[in-house]
């Protein structure tokens, strides 16, 4: 039952069509609809706020996850398959087709977007990497962005090798005036702290799963963001550039 | 040597009164000047984000709190000591007098703004909290984003007894368009998800220390939301409450 | 707005009293407080479980507990407060009066009854402890489960000195067909494995807080209790005595 | 030696067959018998209370685990081989025939039952699942339960999509009267809570090996059920359907 | 019912003075006492390996402890106190008076003895120390390795300050042919190792709760024991001299 | 050079064969020698107590294996090659013959005596395990301990079906006079502590990494071994067979 | 702009050929230039401390390390691929052919210095392991330390089979008068705390992630290292071996 | 007896002053005592490389500390103790009188030194320090370092405020060529990172026990110490200001 059937029931009931105990009933179920629909568990995102729905296809076969895909491209706008491969790619286009569906590999990520939901142009966010092996996370938090209506200013790899590798990207992020950074970072995790001393945006650390021994798997530099003095510093799980990317594109929407 | 003295040099090397050798020397003295001035460390951030100076007084003494804010107040245009009680109000008044000086004790809060730093009218942000343990740490948000120049809309104790004690503070936050909400909540911490799922602006999920046996001492909660699937949550350490205000103020400024 | 508002409105629509849009208005304004009363977060659990809501004295004061325990107990049926010395009793009866309020020493409970709530006679379950420091555990679950109507047969301190200390409890349970067994041990916590091989019921284990060096607090008989082989014995958290028994209330409820 | 042998020797001493001395040594060698096969370490449990014995396969090989099956089977009535593939129904098949064999390769598992042990119409569970990954471990819950006799009323990715997709099954699991409600999920593992939020019996949460950085194997999921609020909510370790779907079994027989 | 009443049983029923029926429902309760007196779960073990029955004091007021101690002591040959200061001593004597009770403050133990239980000469064990603050464990393991009957052979602080400070105790050990060598130690807890690597005896390491950083709490020296590379070397849990006293006296005395 | 190389020096000295010079540099030598064969670091052990030298197969190719094999079989009179299979057995007696080397496939172990060092009739131990999987550790030890010289009595898969199972090798193992019981058992670790209650000599729990969940990996053994009540339980760590079939030699061997 | 560049703007304000401004302006991006180029974060080290760049070639493909160092190399002097086999070499020398390229199998390092960066003679350090599987980690400090100029004298796999193995290299090292000794030991990680008493220079230990059960992966060794009371005892992370060789080398620098 | 002494044996012997068994006598009780000054376990460090014995005073009472430090004190040239108060002052110069006796409350230190032990002059060493909060930790390095001859440079609270506040004393550390840099920090503990990536000389870490939430009591410290990529950078235990000052003093001592 939709708002428009609650509307037939108060027209009916005006028009004496229906008696007041079976608009009554009538309205109670519609109650649980409501609840369904309207309340907190609708996670029909896309509708709302530009998330796209996401499918991570890690620990899925490509068989499995194309089925998945099959079954919830007719009710969703956007679907995201993250950690995904060309074979899924092959797989999702083998069943829907190439129409709407683009494969992101740096992102790890098949997007389908078949009513155009992608966004546009709701504002700027930076994506900056720690070491070489942060980019795929990097470029997962960046996507979202992108597909959230967000441009990403990108500055991978500025943990090493003389300041300006981080200066430069990081002035060109302020020139621009970004709504925050995410910061990617694995080992001891402390770009983010440094960032977050230099700019006055807030910023999104993403400890990344690169790291041995004590603190190995992430665990480390997730502990050194948590800890940081710096204020403006917040954090997503080991790994979660997808979270990252879609709180970045939030903040930027609303700034916009 | 500040920029003026820089100005100096070369305005006497023009003139004549220098030769270029000591306009190097004395400019290379300058560069570790600006080094400290303008860049990375300089943590003098009041100047730049608003964000004060904060001295943690858990785990000094009144006298030894007194003795930091009485060498750092002339320096800094405000300082804020955080988890304190009255007893230090009562060791920093009688040392430095009680001009600019509030003691907010729901933020087991001193605020100390000699030269009128706390900002105003930068924006809106709402705080939640499960419980009614979780209160002290909201305030200790609340009252850093206030200081920063938000206008924060509390709804505290939500996460029990009936939906509309959640509902109704979070209605408010919307239709006052806050830039971002923060949910402080102990135990299972499930609540920060809740409200991710029912707003389409960030969540600053702040775990709090409350809880027991597996995941005691907050760690329960903080694994919670870093797992949570529900897009647009980042997290702050345990009863971090200042950083999550910060942050908040952060986001709220930049959408100003 | 209550059901009788809901009728209200739909009687005045029906009269002509009030027109479509502004019943349709009144009916929407209606929804968010059915959500409220009626839907997931709705904790007024006594209404339809006989749960009664609990206050956890831990970590407050006498005064802030009795003045949470004033301004709920006009809502609530039943209020119980955990974890609460004789100090908190003498609070609360200064405040509310003795009249519906019951203290529980061993089980370290406070019961606030004003509407005789506490049910009767829905059934029986059984509460074991391997040890004397586990019985204040095993007497909140035991409490919590007369409130809610069940009969508990108790066996304390049956870990030691010989089976008949385990077995005669363990047969008058049987006996009596209780519906389900608590059994509440810390160290290494494997007594409830031991009675969940020798029973035809479910068993709650309820690790406590008792224990040492690796695995102290209660973690290792946590751990014991989830590695257990034996199936029929599900856990709780360490201490949760609580949760226990109304876990085990629910079930005798639902035999009878 | 038996009871009856027991009763055979009484009567023999009665009769003057035997003399006080043999008596007394032939019953003695009939106690440590009882013991074996009357207390607390005899597990055949299935002659008791209709829990199937379980052989985990995972980390056996198939020729391994056909062995234990081919020696135990002549000894027990009902056997369950969890975590097993089709290679393993292969091996068994081939040493001791398809008699009374079935795989379910959904719940991974292999059902041998030669006597007719499987019961029957003991009550009703609910089993429900957060995601599409968290369904094998429901599946081995469920099939488990309907081995000992449930009927098991299912309600998978549920988590996520629209609250409607978890009030559907739940409304119908609320109708058919359910003894209780498992509910398998991984990652912030909330659903349980919810759960136990909204229905008035007993929630058997399982958490899954489903997540990654800090809380990761499930390690998150279980804290989070462990630290719930909601009363009524008990768990099991990590992928433990086996247990779950045994627990609730018990707890509906009983209300049988 | 004893072994006595059995054959009394039986006797009566070759007079003719018991019919079989009576005769068999006699034996069948005589099974249950059976099973308490004689198998698994008795643990008057005094009675059987000399361990004699104790009590944790730590966490027991000096009342709750005596009143255990006085319900216990006429069933019990022997009781020990452990964890205990002279207030509890004092209790104990005013409750059941001074006789057989002697208070052992360097292990902080009370031992009961009413029965002469206290064996003798069964054996030597040798105990070490690595440093001064493992004594009181150390005393606690030689304490209970003497009521049980050995001549306990000390060393104390044997760490540090020169190996002969180490080689001299361990050359009269092995002179007086110890059976074993406890060896206590905290931080890293390497003295076990060594001490395992130069005797031909087994070799019981005690980790102490003596440690800070990472490994405090007698983690870190748990942790070096298990690894240790030296066979010989078992463990027993942080600070259980107890446990480690009672095992080498075992050892002892089935050398003995 | 050995004590009586010393005296011979200092005779050849005293009869003039030796200047002063050259005896003392002899005696120096003498001191490393010493220094070296009686204390701290002679790990020549199987010179000593029996305990043979074992080389850790697992992470070293079969090449590497039989290399160090090949490299240290002069200098030792028997080495032990542990987690072995068949092809370090092909590899080791290609490389020195099949003369005194044996492969024992289910304790997965290579032992190459050639001087006849495997001992004889030191005395009698019992090794039992909980399940199936905990065999090959349970292996491990019992061969240990029978190269030491001792009579290893199994009970395998002790821990489920019936009491019977555990108490009749547990009485041949009594009936023996085993000098002590070794006890393997993974998931919940439940059995050594059982056993332990039941022996009246020492027990050797060998936690296997066997389970899953919280406590994974064998810690949860470890964890209820470590924290068991029970007196007389001693541990090594997870999956270590080895130390615990040396240290029962060690006791077997100072019994006998 | 280089300092030079610095230097031609003061000359041509000196030589009026800029005014003030143009040379203000100009400097200031010299600011920034200066900060990225001589400060805080340049990366540079192999210039100034002669630590070579290292690339960690684990987790990454022949070909992705290949373009890597193909892209660094032009500007590095010196750069270290660590964790390489020699499949790593020929991607390498295939894309820069084999000029100042070595591979050092034995510390699974590649070394390619174009510039003669390799120091030479400015000290000596020693490098000791435990056990025969701490090798690699030890070839990779003693290689780095060499490649810095240090002469690395080496005693392996003298934790076991007499004293002489370990006092042998030891007194060798100490006569040779190194620096400062690196200890690399996995399983208890005892040798590092053994060396650090017998030696009067810093020792820096290396856990190794050898060892299981409770502390595997290194952590118990880890541990005991940092519990260790041995003054003079300093630790790496687990396996880097790398820094424990950089910081040795830097230590004999300054001595030298 | 010294070497000499052995010398003097031998020469006795040549010249016929002693028989051969006397000879043997005194070299035998020679060895022990070689074993004892000369080899593993000799801790008279003081004697060779100048670190004071050191007692730590934390849980001992002052009256069980004064009493230790009378004992040793005769046998060592030096005591330092740690982590002590004036009452442990009061209570040691009470007994031993106030010769050579120091108090040093910043370091929380008792330094006697009766036979001027306190070395001079052998290099120079910084410390640095976060925040205020690790200053006793950096006192009781420089303190300790300063005993062994150092001269210490501090540099404390140098990580917030400015870059000038680390590189002032940064740079007169390098001008006045210090050995090596002690760094002490606890929450994020990135400083030692960043002064490691500045200076040329090798920097020890040491965690200090200030943090919260994730990674408390020094453990997020620790592992952001461990994880750092910088290379030069060795750690210590957490708070463990001593082992940090002796190690940077040896480090001193050997340039020197």
């Amino acid at each position: 039952m939709t708002d428009l059937d609650a509307r037939e029931v108060l027209e009916k009931l005006a028009a004496g069509e229906l008696d007041i105990d079976a608009a009554e009933r009538l309205l109670r179920l519609d109650y649980v609809e409501k609840i369904g629909n309207h309340t907190v568990f609708d996670m029909s995102r896309e509708c709302r706020s530009g998330i796209p729905e996401v499918i991570y296809a890690e620990g899925k076969t490509p068989e499995k996850a194309g089925e998945i895909v099959e079954r919830l491209i007719a009710k969703k706008g956007m679907l995201v398959l993250s950690r995904a491969s060309d074979k899924y790619y092959e797989e999702i286009t083998k069943r829907i087709g190439t129409d709407g569906v683009t494969y992101k590999p740096e992102a790890r990520m098949i997007v389908i977007d078949r009513r155009g939901c992608v966004q546009e142009n709701i504002g700027r966010i930076g994506v900056l990497t720690a070491g070489t092996s942060d980019i795929p996370v990097a470029e997962e938090a960046a996507t979202i962005a992108e597909i959230m209506g967000c441009e990403a200013i990108r500055g991978y790899d500025v943990g090493v090798a003389g300041i300006h590798r981080l200066l430069d990207p990081l002035k060109e992020m302020i020139r621009q005036d970004v709504a925050c950074v995410i910061v990617v970072a694995g080992m001891e995790g402390a770009l983010p702290s440094v960032v977050a001393g230099m700019v006055g945006v807030p910023v999104i650390g993403v400890p990344t799963s690169v790291g041995y021994g004590l603190g190995a798997g992430g665990i480390g530099a997730l502990t050194t963001m948590l800890q940081s003095c710096a204020p403006g510093l917040v954090v997503v799980n080991i790994d979660n550039g997808f979270n990252a990317g879609a709180t970045a594109a939030l903040i930027a929407k609303h700034s916009h």
